[in-house]
């Protein structure tokens, strides 16, 4: 039985983290390995009733709250969805994980990054992926893909483009601090030079 | 103008916590106060949605997701409810608050009532109340007055009844710890003479 695999892609809207993520599952399956692919938040039921409140309460909901709704769906599905399929030896491909919830509540809004990440390493029982593949991208040419795919913005898409900036450089000093954990890659160029460099990080664990 | 007071209502389900926060209100209000009457988790509009996820979702909830959902609901709360209510002045009485999180999720189930008060805590920015009434009684009386109240239990209700004795247990720990936040009232004696013991205890705050 294969050794369970825990995939992460991290990065702002736009940046393509669903493309890689369906061609990375490609080849995954490929080479014969099971892949679940899935999301934070939303990734499950529960998940995606706790999504909607955060997304289109009306009215603000305040930022702690905010917070701790992003763990409480943290929580239930690395209990429920991540761990079990680690546990069967299958490789998770996640959209967004922990990174995500410091760099946008962290460093993004008014609360304090250590005591955010602090919040979802209890939420996940400790539990970090293997590789978090961040796309980076320069917020302007984001937004300018963001524009041209979609007409609708929910809450937190509509915050304000320095948001963004500061967004991206909290993603950046993530990586920086866990360089064994982060492969960065640079969103700009093709995709298939992207999936190129992904498969050539995890050629030799898969 | 009055100083703001928080005054929360703790206790297993049947004790008569309703019956209380009316009759303090009604009191209260005599006295010329503003009073606030509140409860968690459901105090507010974000807050019954989260209550209807932890209290009606369809499979369970992980432990620490239900825990996170109940931090929460009390971080928004607090910072939409309570302290803009303390800020002009008024009584808050509100059904059930941090305690309730430790007794229940710490010690009635599997998660350390440690991390569920700095959680707890941690939602509410620190915010204690002045005064804890907690209305004791043993399970065996609480059990009957439930059950000849109500003909269906939601998801909390129906857990057995040693879980109820260690909740029980849980407050009193409590109310040990901090005697002076807390004042226990005998749940089984009749109505107005709690309600007495109560005005007494506040009668030098209003």
């Amino acid at each position: 039985m294969s050794e369970g695999l825990f995939i992460t892609l991290e990065g702002g809207d736009g940046v393509g983290k669903s493309t890689q993520a369906a061609l990375l599952e490609e080849w995954l399956t490929g080479r014969g390995r099971t892949v679940v692919r899935t999301r934070e938040p939303g990734g499950t039921d529960a998940g995606v009733e706790i999504r909607e409140i955060v997304l289109h309460h009306r009215g603000d909901i305040a930022p702690r709250a905010e917070a701790l709704l992003y763990a409480a769906d943290r929580a239930h599905h690395v209990a429920t969805v991540v761990r079990p399929a680690l546990a069967r030896g299958d490789v998770v491909v996640q959209d967004r994980y922990i990174d995500s919830s410091v760099a946008y509540q962290g460093a993004g809004r008014i609360l304090d990054a250590q005591q955010i990440r602090d919040l979802s390493l209890w939420a996940a029982e400790g539990l970090l992926p293997d590789l978090t593949i961040l796309l980076d991208l320069d917020e302007d040419t984001a937004r300018t893909r963001l524009d041209s795919a979609r007409t609708r913005y929910d809450r937190l898409e509509a915050e304000r483009s320095d948001f963004h900036a500061r967004v991206r450089a909290a993603y950046l000093a993530l990586a920086d601090e866990e360089p064994e954990r982060f492969l960065v890659v640079d969103a700009g160029r093709p995709v298939d030079d992207i999936a190129a460099e992904i498969r050539d990080r995890l050629a030799a664990r898969v």
